[in-house]
């Protein structure tokens, strides 16, 4: 397929992709009837019939459980929002060929022609005795927690949505080192998340699980406080959890006002007027891809931590620090779900490895530090132990 | 994994089996920063934009046009039964080694929590996208024929339920040879099929596409013709296709009597005393694996040409003589289905490759002779051109 003449041919990014990134490779081998009577009939009854007696021996016959399912419905497509389930594969490609590589993870791509939260939840559980995990991916928000929350519900398989989780797992990593380096304590910290989507939230809980409590989250009408009569479920909820707790509420300006720690996930900009009021010595998370909300350079006047989630500047907030060591912990043990200390252990981890090097310009460690997933998927295999859900 | 210690430690079969006989690679180099922006974010979402904008670009920049989905809900896997999705999973790993290593597809087992036909209808239509095809697999009968016909409705990929028509393909091409060395026409010879699940119906629909018209299919109950009052809507419309053409009713001892030809896939046995009464040069494929309908020894005494399902017995009727190639060929083209032609095309194909050295026991190729994949592959293409299926 790789030498034939396509539409984009000779553009990088498109030869790269012709014929796919990923296949699907045999790992016996099946060389005469001999072989092939072992790995399919009459042989491989046997196998199925020790299944069918006993479950648990998927666990040692079959691919499944090292296999997720990387499923996406293509409504929140990188920053290309609905492109549909077609357009979204090159993504899901992407992050199969990364789970690989850096978890030794298989992982399948599922693009679903459906966007009903109550199709898409059917499906996937149909579809779960063929995975051991599934890694839920680019799916819009609000739409994204429900499913998620029923999934986890309804399998007991890992189900774990990248777009919360992932990122919001690193980014507590670098936060921690952050406030190391500018001698912050988690409790006296004041933080502004701007962007209440699928990170904001996942990234408000982890930093409240991690002992960091006066957070507020802002979407773009501001302050998302129970004040406000315009909240849906999720931001009522979330308004309890964050600005409620010190009673604040406002504007994106009177949130910066003074604050500690800015992490944008909201895809805006933020003008310089209101980066300069905040503290001194501040942290600031442009996460943004491929614009971060405040421009490096401009951080830089301000704050003495700054990190985006570009390859092309120095601490890069990159979901796969977290995803691939996750699901590899996960499956080592079995685990019947990635718990909230899973994902503490994995940015704990995280941020240790560099913790001795601590730098302005390295609160986290590169993509492609080859420690970093050895040292995640330990973390949350222990975790898992811990937390009661490794099944073996 | 491989090394681990296991519950069956020591037997050849599940020795093999540790860990999975599968696993997915990638067909990309990600080994920095530079390469995981083509691949990845931010290159990947021109990739995914030119897909949003012409969706015919899938078949050049995603794997999807060489990924066939094996599908089943473990209700007739092999000749265990209704063992479960879980327990289903050895068979469609080991289909997926085989469309892989004979046909150069990637295959992808997909083991369904459900054996509702509407719900497995809805998963494998919103499954659409993420494949160039949909192989069903060891789904029970009658289920499988509404399940297969549904979706070829529905979806614009080519939907193939094997243990229907890839055995009928083998064995049509199996038995145009054997009519061949034995001297018979088409038209003048008599056949019975025992057996009325997904083998039988469909070896019965591919048989009068090849001209082969005297066709009675056999149940427990014995012919079935519109003279019973106990038939499904699936076994009466197959009476009229078969017995109730020629007028043909009654047991299997009659039908036997004086015929040409009997295909078992029915997994019973046939006494002696009836193979007796069939007629000179007699041809018995009896299929049914592991234990014949007839054992081949008590089929020589009567018959010229025998046939079984099984490797250690010569004229093994196996069907991945076809779906490798038939995929093969559907896949080189972009086909929008599996035509009746391009699987007449496929047992063609097959017969003459042995065509010019007949022997009673070489009427269909070796399931390991390399020139089987290539020979199916291109008739398979050219069929899918003539019959307007092709894409390209």
């Amino acid at each position: 397929m790789h030498a034939e003449r396509h539409p984009h041919s000779g553009d990088p990014v498109f030869d790269l992709h012709v014929g796919g990134k990923m296949e699907t490779v045999s790992t016996v081998e099946l060389t005469g009837p001999d072989e092939l009577s072992l790995a399919y009939t009459p042989g491989v009854a046997r196998v199925c019939e020790a299944i069918a007696a006993d479950p648990s021996m998927t666990q040692h016959y079959t691919w499944v459980p090292n296999t997720v399912a990387v499923v996406t419905d293509g409504t929140a497509v990188l920053g290309l929002g609905d492109i549909g389930p077609a357009a979204a594969m090159p993504v899901m490609e992407g992050k199969a060929v990364l789970f690989k590589q850096f978890g030794g993870v298989d992982a399948v791509p599922i693009c679903l022609d459906t966007t009903d939260v109550e199709e898409i939840i059917e499906t996937v559980v149909r579809l779960a005795p063929s995975f051991g995990g599934i890694n839920l991916e680019d799916i819009s928000a609000p739409r994204c927690f429900e499913i998620e929350e029923r999934l986890k519900e309804r399998l007991d398989i890992p189900v774990f949505h990248d777009d919360q989780h992932g990122t919001a797992v690193v980014a507590l990593a670098a936060l921690q080192n952050a406030l190391r380096l500018t001698g912050r304590s988690p409790g006296s910290t004041r933080v502004v998340i701007s962007g209440a989507g699928a990170a904001g939230v996942a990234i408000a809980k982890i930093l409240l699980g991690a002992g960091i409590t006066d957070i507020v989250v802002t979407d773009r009408r501001g302050v998302v406080s129970s004040e406000r009569s315009d909240l849906t479920p999720v931001k009522r909820a979330l308004a309890q959890l964050t600005a409620d707790r010190t009673g604040r509420s406002g504007t994106l300006a009177e949130a910066l006002d003074g604050a500690d720690v800015y992490l944008g996930v909201s895809g805006g900009t933020v003008p310089e007027e209101l980066v300069a009021t905040m503290a001194a010595e501040a942290i600031i998370f442009a996460m943004a891809n491929p614009t971060p909300e405040v421009h490096p350079d401009v951080a830089h006047k301000y704050a003495r931590v700054v990190a985006t989630g570009r390859s092309d500047y120095p601490n890069q907030i990159n979901n796969v620090l977290a995803f691939p060591g996750i699901f590899r912990g996960a499956f080592d043990v079995h685990a019947t779900a990635i718990t909230e200390g899973m994902k503490l252990a994995a940015a704990n981890a995280l941020a240790e490895l560099v913790v001795d090097n601590l730098r302005e310009d390295l609160v986290i460690p590169s993509p492609f530090d080859p420690r970093v997933p050895g040292a995640v998927r330990s973390a949350v295999a222990e975790a898992a132990r811990l937390d009661g859900v490794a099944r073996r």
